[in-house]
């Protein structure tokens, strides 16, 4: 299969925060972005696969400041990498102010999906040819985060994630 | 302030998977589950602090087989630990068939609260008392996926994560 | 078809109420409540029935005191007898103050479910076997209700109305 | 106050039965029209006394035949009777089909609203001017259905019930 | 096929502003509006001709004075004239002063449908009858318009748009 | 106020086209399309003029083909024209085919918005520089559409629209 590079599949989405969308203090609902984050990955990957995907997992996700009621979210997902038959979304959020327009980055956060045929079985997908440093460096990551959920999912002894066990060591 | 036991708080919702919370092959969005999660958990986290909440962090989570249209689907959330101010729950879901009523355990889930005033300042929360066994073996390992939290948001280093390391460590 | 307990199939649903479900002094519309009823009883009864289920109808509903905006309710619903094809459903709402958080039960209903094949025809469900004196009482309590339903629809005269009758005779 | 005839406040809505309005056979949910059916005849309890209104009852409503997907429903909303400061309002369900256009009267039912100051308290609407025989027959009736209200949710003894006594007394 | 009067298939709509629907001024958001229309107008489509439509044009839509959460909408639409297989829907829109009742016309629109069968083919409608002296001039005026909507959509020479041409010569 | 290019606040909107948005042939409903217009176009102005805007009018717009479920629907907006108070925005619909990525031009609309301050009022927003040929030829063109909304809206004599009598003049 040939290879795609992130910019082939780059998706973006647009959405303005609603009463519905908020708890009592105004404050964006967590679900709701974490909603929002999906549905733009999810497209990502679908570029990227041309097949229909399906969550498999999602990583460490931290929200910072608060969203406010009526504020403009911008959700940004890339391929990082593509493994046999999953893709590794980054999901880059950035809300904006009305008044100065000013954009500042709220969080970032990693889905992972895997691409199926019409029984639900994984199915294969184009590698992925990282062009930016910034696309190497999460490419590089990537191995090391699938490691990482695999202990935590308990499928991977820690003491066999030799990538990941550097950071803890001296 | 007085401890509180995980049973006073603990939350349960029941869902029937909508055509519109479905892909092409009939599969509930991730991000679909990942909102009622939410929702789940930040009601436990409120009946626990009696204060408004707002979503900090999703760790890890891990999607298993596919949910299909017209399932039902039961979102279980119970708080394993309070720090200050902020509490980690624990979210289990479980779908039922609908034809032999068998209910199988479908994934678990751990988001983290800060319970906020009117500001958005962080306020103190009530401790927690485990009780059964399993409440405190979640109890237990909230300190090192805290950690674990904190590392990957760069927040803290490797290095000083003592209890995490152990798991690296031979 | 064997018995089954009505604890084998109750079911719980806990909500927050948004900005969209209410009119303009803050209040929960009835018709919001009214749908979390019938979705909630509705999985009850397909829990019983292990069927499709459709609402055949709904009884005398009387809403108390307002809900607002923020409220957490909880809506339990269980089955109170068991028909050849239909099945009773009792439905209890209760409210809980975010501050204090006290529990007050909120209102009560009573919707009628009936358990049909693909053709759309009437199918049997399992006899219920009440426990606990709650569900004894309610489940006696049925076929005055019954009746009752059948008078208001027209279909049966009340002279007939045998166990109706007594409550209006000297 | 003076009073309004009931055309003076009728309201109609018109749907389509979208796909997730449906169960898994593609039959509306009981649910989805209690919804409707509220908001409209609360719309008509508002047009009628120019006030913000809850809903404070729903008497027995049966469904008959299955409502598909796609079919068109009519929902038309007019008020039987006005007491001091609830109203009293009748729904017509009706259903389209779609290739012969024969338009079917599929249910009926009865709502009670209470006209609201800003503090949630009761208060006064103008009384109703039943205007043709259909709206004069629903007019008597709708005192012996406040009674039997009354009677069934446990505030006034059958035995006082003297107009609902009758239809059960040979 | 037999013609029909504009009155067989008038449709009628009426909403509550809810809080989702507004931007954060309190104003309805004119692409609720638009898609209120679009459902009205086509179920009165879908009444005139007895087939599945779909939107093939919206004409030049004004909106007024800002409509208000809480407001009550009602959006009324009448066949102005049948084509071949494509309906002209006109749409008019009410909003109703809450306390004095007073209803103004807010705002018009002209939305074009096409009839079409299970391969999305276009496939004809009965002709239109219009009956009323507006009735009667909104059907004159249909040809001029779908001139209009040609020469904009680039389909038609201005040079030969005969009835339109009159507008704007001497 | 210091002008601003098209580019500054481009708005690019990505949807996955769900079951509720689509007829009983599959294809997406006009209104849900005009809605997404609607919202994309709405932050394409605030952006540009850091206003609450809300919607004057929607010009001409054709839809071509159907979009099906389950396709993926891109929505830009780029602002056309800033005159006093009022923004034209130009909004183009993309439809991408699931299995070949082919993404084709579906369909173009221009909505019009004023910039409004707290009680509603129009307020001045910052003029527009177009930078490429397709923004010049497009802020060209906004004059004549203007005029255009002006006659059809009974607002301006066909005979004083002197950019736009040209186009039917020999």
């Amino acid at each position: 299969m040939k290879g795609k590079t992130p910019s082939a599949s780059k998706t973006i989405t647009t959405k303005i925060v609603l009463p519905n969308d908020t708890n009592p203090h105004g404050n964006l609902f967590g679900g709701a972005l974490l909603g929002w984050m999906d549905v733009t990955a999810a497209i990502c990957a679908q570029r990227h696969s041309r097949r229909v995907v399906v969550t498999a997992s999602v990583n460490n996700v931290s929200f910072g400041s608060a969203i406010k009621e009526s504020d403009v979210v911008t959700v940004e997902a890339s391929i990082s990498r593509a493994f046999t038959s999953s893709m590794e979304i980054f999901i880059d959020v950035f809300v904006e102010n009305q008044v100065s327009g000013e954009r500042i980055k709220h969080s970032e956060a990693i889905y992972t999906f895997v691409a199926v045929d019409q029984n639900g079985g994984a199915i294969s997908v184009p590698p992925l040819i990282p062009e930016t440093d910034e696309e190497k460096e999460r490419f590089e990551g990537a191995l090391r985060r699938k490691q990482l959920s695999l202990i935590l999912a308990g499928k991977m002894n820690p003491q066999d994630a030799t990538e990941l066990k550097k950071l803890f060591l001296p």
